[in-house]
C-alpha cells in the first residue's frame, strides 16, 4: 500500500492584487503552503486562505520568503543563515497567530523560491532554515527537494522531513531537476507527468535525462494552483493516482 | 500595599538603523514592549530584544504598529477594524515566533503610536483589537490608554487589561492627555513627574490642568528608553516609587 | 467647437502581480496617468507603460500616490504638507526619468486615490502638491477633481489645470460627488452617463440628485481601464462624444 | 599640476532613524553621492540633502542601490541587467526631481553596496547600468571602481567615467582591493592612507600587498562621512592632498 501527500502553494495574493490561484485546488491536495507576505501575502489575504483550508480539511503549512515582494521572491539574495533564520522564525509565526485564532496547529514549512533553491544547495543554508523550524517547534515537517541539503539538514537536526517531487519537471542522473534553461527541463505530457510519479511513489526511482534509473524519495509532489489547466491536471493526477492504489494523505495523518 | 508596572518601548532599531535605546533601561522596568516589523523592528532586531528581555527578567509584550516604516508608525491611517484585526494578529504571531524558541509566553499586547491612539477613541478599532488579542490568547493582557476605548474593549471581551498612565504628560478633567499641540501638555520636572505617578498609583486620581482632582485607573508607566536622560529617570522614578512602598511589578506577577 | 480629454490611470501592476489592465484603453483616451511606484507600479512596469503610452500618442502625466502598496493608496494617511511636497516631487521625478530615456515631457500630474480626495479638500495639502508640481516644471497641467480645493491651488500658484469630471458619478448640488455610501452614486446605464458628460462638456453644467442644475468645469474625464465592459464603455463614450461634435484631445494638443 | 575628486555618500538617514552623518564632511568633499529611497533615503531626506550640498558648493550625484533597506543595499541580489536598468533610472529620475526644484542640475552617478561591486565585475550587469545612465542623461559621469567592467562600460557607451580609488583599502597585484575577509584589507594608519592616495594620483599607480607596482587611474577618492574619525580624516586628507600641490575638485569643474 502507498502513499503520497499533493502539496500546494496558496494565498500569493497581496492587497488589491490577486493572482488567479483556483481555490478549487483544495479539493485535490492534502497540504497547502501558505505565504506569510515577505515574498508574497499579506494579512488578510493570511486569514481568508488559513480559514479556507481549514474548511477544505487541508494541512496547512508555512511558505516563508525572501523579503522581496516585487521579485516574488524568486531572486536569490546573499542572506546569512542567520538572517535565514530570524526571517524563517518570523514568518512561521505570523502565519501561526492566524492558526491560533482558529485553535489549528501548523502541519509543514515548506520554504519558497529562491529561498527553497539555495537552501538545496547551501548546507549553511539549509541548516539555519532547519534550525529555525525545529526551535518554533520540534513537531513541523521540513519539506524540501527530495534529496537536498535541505531534507539532510532537517533530519539531522531530528526533524520529520518531506522529500518533494516535482510532476512536470525531468531529472538528471545525479538526482536534481534539470535546470529550466535547457530545453527539456519541462515535462508537458500529462500522462507522463503521472506515470514518473506513479514510478517515483511505488519504486522509488525516477528515470533521468541520461535513461538511467535513479532512487529517490517521494513523499510529497507539488501541484501548482495557478494557470489554465492546473485545476484539470490536479483533478487528473489525484484521480490516476487513486486508481493505481495510491492513498493521497498529508504528512501527518 | 500598592504595586505598578513599567513598562517601556524596545526593539525599534532596523537594519543597519540603530535607534538610542538603552538596554540598562531593562533593569528599572518590569515589561518590555517590542516592536514586530510594521512600524519599526525586524526579525533579526526582535530576536536580539527578545533574548535581552528574557535575560534580564523583563516580560514580554507585542508592540504592534501601522505598516509605515517611514513614518514610524505614527501617521494615522483609516484601516478598517477587520484590517486592524488581521495586522495586530500577524504581529503578534510573529513576536510569538521568536519567544517559541526560547520556550517563552508573551505576557501582553500594547499597540503602537497613531494605532494607540486610534484605538483610544474608535471602538470599533479598539474592539477588532482586543478581538484580535483574544483570538490568538485569551490569556493576553492587553496595554490602552487609562479609560480608553480600548481598555473598554478588552474588559468587554474578557481580557485583562493594563490602564497606562504617564509620567511626564498632563491631563485634562475628563482623564484625557492634554494635547501636545498645548504648551502645557509635557511635565519637565522629574520630581513633579513622580509625584503625579505616586498619587496615580495610591489614590486612583491625576490633578487636571484645571485643577481638577480626576479618577484614573493606574496599572502601567509607560517609561521613555531614548533621550538623554532616560536612563537617569527610569533609576529616579523606580527608587522613588519603592521609598514610597509601592511595588514595581510586572501585570503577570 | 467643444473639445474634452478623456484620461485612464495606467501601470498600475507590481513585479509578477499583473492588474487586468487592457492596453486596447490607449486607443480611446488622449492622456495617461502612470503610477509611480508608491501605491502601485514598478520601475520595471513604468518603463513599459511609457513606452506604450508613446507607441499610442497618448500624452503622459505622473499619478503619484500615498506610500501604501498593501492599501493600493486608498486609505487616507495624516501627512504633513511637507510630506506630500516630498512623495510628490520624488515620484515625478522617478516617472521624468523613464520619459527622459525616451526624450519625451510629462504633460499632467493627477494625484491617486486617497492623496487625490484629501488634496480635494484640504487647501494645506493641496497647496502642497501644487507646490511640488509647479517647482519641478510650470509647465505641467495639474488634473484634480472640478471645482476642489487642488484645481484651486494649481491655479493660484500659476499651473494649467484641467477640472476632472466623472461618467459613472452622481452629483449633488454643492458640486461634489455623491459619496460612494450612497446608494445612488453611480451612474449605471452607459447612455446616461454619455449624456452626462456632453452636458457637462458643451454646457458646463451638471444635474444634481437634487435636480438642480449645478455650473461645473469640465476639461478631462477620467474612464476606467479595468473592469469587464472597460474597453466597451470607453469605445462608445469617445465614440458618443465625436457624434455630437466635441473633440477629444489632450490637455496639450 | 594634478588634481582629484574627493567624494562621500550622504543622505542615507530614513525616517525617524538618523545615520550619525556629519553634515560637516560637505566642507572637505567636492561630490557627493546621495542616496535615493531604495538602499536608504527617503523624499524628507533627499530633499534635505540636496539642500545641503547646494549650499556647500558641492557636485550632486545619484547614489542609486538595491531594493533592500533592511540590509542597507549590502546584500548581493540575483537580478537581471533589464532589472538594474529600470531601478537606475528610476532612481536617477527621483532624485533629479529634488534637483529641478533647485534649478540644479546632477553632476554624477555612483551606485552603492552590492549593486557597485556586483557592476564591477557582471559585463552585462555594468553595461545596463551605464545605458541607463546614458539614456537619462549623457552628459552624466558615471563612478565606478578604478578599472572595473562598470568604467569600462561607461567609457564604451560613450560616457565620461570616474575611476574611484579607496585612501583606506589595500590593493592585489591585478588592481582589485584586497577582499575585507582578508586581515590586511584594511589600511588604519592615516599618513599610509593619504601617502597611497598620492601616489595614485601623481603616479597612477599603487604598491600592491605583494609589493609590486600596479597602474591605476585614479579621479576620485571614496570619504566616509560617518564613524568617529571621519571628519578628522576628511581635514587631513583634504589639506594634505593640497599641500602636495593637488587640486581637490569636482569632476565638472
Amino acid at each position: 500500500m502507498f502513499k503520497v501527500d499533493l502539496n500546494c502553494d496558496l494565498g500569493e495574493s497581496f492587497g488589491r492584487y490577486r493572482l488567479s490561484e483556483q481555490q478549487e485546488i483544495l479539493k485535490y491536495v492534502s497540504s497547502a503552503n501558505i505565504a506569510c507576505g515577505f515574498h508574497a501575502g499579506d494579512p488578510s489575504v493570511m486569514r481568508e486562505t488559513v480559514k479556507l483550508a481549514i474548511e477544505n480539511g487541508v494541512k496547512i503549512g508555512a511558505h516563508p520568503g525572501l523579503p522581496d515582494l516585487n521579485g516574488f521572491g524568486r531572486r536569490e539574495m546573499k542572506i546569512t543563515p542567520q538572517e535565514a533564520y530570524d526571517m524563517v522564525v518570523y514568518q512561521l509565526g505570523a502565519l501561526q497567530g492566524f492558526l491560533s485564532t482558529c485553535n489549528e496547529t501548523m502541519q509543514h514549512v515548506k520554504p519558497h523560491g529562491a529561498l527553497y533553491n539555495m537552501a538545496a544547495k547551501d548546507p549553511a543554508l539549509a541548516e539555519a532554515i532547519a534550525q529555525a523550524v525545529y526551535n518554533v517547534s520540534p513537531s513541523l515537517v521540513l519539506f524540501g527537494l527530495a534529496g537536498s541539503e535541505l531534507t539532510k539538514a532537517g533530519e539531522k537536526i531530528g526533524l520529520r522531513t518531506a522529500h518533494e517531487v516535482f510532476a512536470d519537471r525531468t531529472y538528471q542522473s545525479d538526482g536534481t531537476l534539470t535546470s529550466r534553461s535547457q530545453p527539456d527541463a519541462l515535462i508537458t505530457d500529462e500522462e507522463q507527468s503521472v506515470l514518473q510519479v506513479i514510478k517515483m511513489v511505488t519504486e522509488g526511482k525516477v528515470t533521468s535525462q541520461q535513461n538511467i534509473e535513479v532512487s529517490l524519495k517521494a513523499d510529497t509532489v507539488c501541484i501548482h494552483g495557478d494557470g489554465e489547466h492546473a485545476l484539470a491536471f490536479a483533478k487528473y493526477i489525484k484521480e490516476t493516482l487513486q486508481k493505481n492504489q495510491i492513498t493521497i494523505t498529508s504528512m501527518n495523518s
